[in-house]
């Protein structure tokens, strides 16, 4: 930015460049954005953010984000508690809420493993999701995403629990809905024919 | 948003869907970054922005914005004070900056004249911008994007200036026309400045 921005805009800018997926730009655009405003909205901005900040935790049970001591789904009576989907943050329980088809419980792990930077078993939420497993369960859903580290956790997991003889499942590799044979990678399609299912 | 995202959540993430070009679901991307961060980050977050809102004014020469009473750009002796370039909003004269070329000083519109917006001569800062033209003026540069507003308020500035004898001159079309200042590269816009033309 030009020596001739007023420092707190330059501040400001800066604040909005943390951001995941704002660059410097985009950074300034909000920045000007925000000084446009009238300084209720910019504290009411200020306020709903840093307020979610301090209301929401982890939820003792599933560790899934909540403002209350248990959240939501752990508290519904209708939800199937044997079955357990393990993701590994917040926003996958999101995406598959908003998916609909499953009616049991999560574990968010908040973190893959990834010894390339340095985290291990005690760095995620392993030791919890163990601990809900002596209670009586059916199943346990590895719901990680499907890259190299979400595999190594989803195989990790799965050996930790396959002594106490609870199924574990692993979502199911194969073509997205809506996309096209020719655009697809390669690993993708040799586990959509593996994986084939009989018509 | 699921019915199952905590309130307080789905309260931060609708603070961030108000930006502008930020839909509902980066919104909610960047309010489950937050929740992510340490405290003392997503205050720091909300600190630089309020304290920018709040210590950020208009300058009172060319009401751009700045934190002093006078901006950095109007208490430059370096810069030359009898040549005015007009724009529309203080991100224009980032831009301007940023490209270089142009030693002169600004005045800041804040708007431009729209008539469909009900915006007319009183709603932008034309007033101010005419009792700067009682001293010792050469010329005006009318900088305003090159949109159906931006030209609008150019000639209408520039009938009003005429009959001061101060020569008044646009920015010259090697801009893109309908596009925006703030994203035009540097050398269009030294081009624009250097080919102005008098009105």
């Amino acid at each position: 930015m030009s020596e001739y921005n007023s420092l707190p805009l330059v501040t400001a800018a800066e604040q909005f460049a943390k951001l995941p997926g704002i660059g410097m730009k985009t950074a300034q655009r909000l920045a000007y954005f925000m000084l446009n405003q009238p300084a209720e909205d910019v504290e009411e901005f200020c306020q709903g953010i840093l307020s979610a900040r301090k209301s929401v935790h982890c939820c003792s049970v599933c560790q899934n984000f909540t403002d209350g001591e248990i959240c939501s789904i752990c508290n519904d009576d209708r939800r199937d508690k044997k079955v357990i989907c393990v993701v590994e943050a917040p926003k996958d329980v999101s995406a598959l809420e908003r998916a609909g088809g499953f009616n049991g419980i999560y574990h968010v792990l908040h973190g893959l493993l990834s010894p390339m930077d340095n985290i291990g078993p005690n760095d995620i939420r392993i030791a919890e999701l163990m601990r809900r497993l002596s209670g009586d369960i059916d199943e346990v859903i590895m719901a990680t995403n499907p890259t190299v580290e979400g595999e190594a956790t989803a195989s990790y997991i799965s050996r930790m629990i396959k002594p106490m003889n609870i199924k574990v499942t692993r979502l199911a590799y194969g073509l997205p809905a809506g996309s096209a044979l020719e655009y697809a990678d390669d690993v993708t399609l040799q586990r959509a024919l593996e994986n084939r299912n009989e018509l």
